[in-house]
């Protein structure tokens, strides 16, 4: 079968993965080695993250990786698994049409699309212009023959935008003109109560993306409250950025070894992971 | 002060440091997240690890990887951090001239170069032509203005090379043969036991690397011994690797999220890491 034909079926893979009997949780890598991880636990399609790309390639979080190099990464974990992946892609990169010609070239079936043009602006994006990259996204991708998953992110919860009792309507009048963009699933990191999460489902009546953090429901509540995907943003990157941190002071002050050799990979299954790549 | 001159000073640094009252103890990196982290730990520099970058870009260890993606990753490191970095360069790509060129344009103060032509052949490059290969290091770097430190590293005890009495005098032999052709340290992956590390130090009378592993004896211990120089291979990395797989695992099978909220680093933090780089 062409490259192309695998990318496609791909994305229809995802896409029917937001409509199956069971929640999708979606792990989110940056390397190929958490991606090989993830898919060898089972995951049925996997995410990467933003955050957790830049950092391993020196950069804050926040569009300061130049887009090449985050497209160059997301190909890289594209290439080296066979269950899709999905990229996180910010709010673009500036040249919508470019990222998307970028991500298709990359062999993902997926990508998030965020609604604030910087992270650390708190300005959401006009919601017309929003809706206009959202409809590049899918013009871009169908002209080139690949009906890519479109999670679009809004970042009410998340940047705790206005007044905390607006952000319910003002999320799902976002939402909503996405959905009419040509968007497949609605993501809202950020928000983490059931109350409200059921609220946006219900109303909504599309496919929702929540945020695992510390707050967040159970997977089963999730599923329960009607969510149809999970993920978990750059969160295994920090705990292993963490145990890094833990792992370097007692190597450091100690002078031993003990975290490093509590429970590692041996060396012969990480190299069993990248075999026949 | 120009580019080259500060790559000169960290190598006479790194040099230095291996012959300073503390042992110098290298954490090996394999991405800008595991390199600043070592950093803002207080490492005076630091090391790379070829498997720990082998996997991270999708391949298994022992040459797989392309010479221009491995050092393309210690440029990325060497330019994220203002500490020296000696990199891990397996037995030196087949072309050692390019890849000595190579090392120098990426910025790093040293490197490793092993004595075993691949990693699964378990047969040892041949005396004369590991000595011709540090030779050909040492002239197309200090022709390239930079006396980056050699770190010759011999595979007697890893690959368990011949007779286990055999080992000291074939390794005590070929490291000899290593540091008259210009190495600053050398270095036996494999050997852990106090009594053989006391003999080789006291044999060779030369700053020796030992690898620090589940056998291995503190740090306090190999100081005690003489030991010049401890560094940890891929094992921090297989750490992170083996508590990606616990939180795969748990996210997989309990739908909870303890293992990879237990101590990451905080999105803030890791962002600091990188601000101003």
């Amino acid at each position: 079968m062409c490259v192309m034909s695998v990318q496609k079926e791909k994305a229809e893979l995802l896409r029917r993965l937001h409509h199956g009997p069971e929640i999708l949780v979606l792990p989110n890598a940056w390397d190929c080695a958490s991606a090989r991880i993830f898919e060898q636990a089972g995951f049925p399609a996997i995410a990467t993250t933003s955050a957790g790309v830049s950092f391993s390639l020196g950069y804050p979080d926040g569009e300061f990786i130049p887009q090449d190099e985050m497209l160059g990464v997301v190909k890289r974990i594209a290439t080296c698994v066979n269950v899709p992946v999905t990229a996180d892609l910010e709010s673009g990169y500036r040249d919508i049409a470019k990222t998307t010609a970028a991500l298709i070239d990359s062999g993902a079936a997926g990508l998030n699309l965020e609604d604030m043009e910087h992270a650390e602006s708190k300005v959401l994006t006009e919601t017309g212009r929003q809706i206009e990259k959202i409809t590049a996204v899918r013009r871009v991708a169908e002209g080139m023959g690949v009906k890519v998953v479109i999670n679009a992110r809004t970042d009410v919860y998340l940047a705790q935008i206005g007044d905390a009792a607006t952000r319910f309507e003002r999320a799902c009048q976002r939402l909503r003109g996405y959905i009419d963009a040509g968007a497949d699933c609605v993501f809202l990191p950020g928000l983490t109560d059931e109350h409200t999460i059921r609220r946006v489902v219900e109303a909504l009546k599309f496919p929702v993306n929540i945020l695992a953090t510390a707050n967040a429901p159970s997977i089963a509540r999730l599923e329960h409250l009607g969510v149809a995907r999970v993920s978990v943003g750059s969160s295994v990157m920090r705990a292993t950025m963490g145990l890094t941190r833990d792992i370097a002071a007692e190597l450091k002050h100690e002078g031993t070894y003990s975290r490093m050799l509590e429970g590692p990979i041996s060396y012969a299954d990480a190299n069993r992971l990248f075999e026949n790549k």
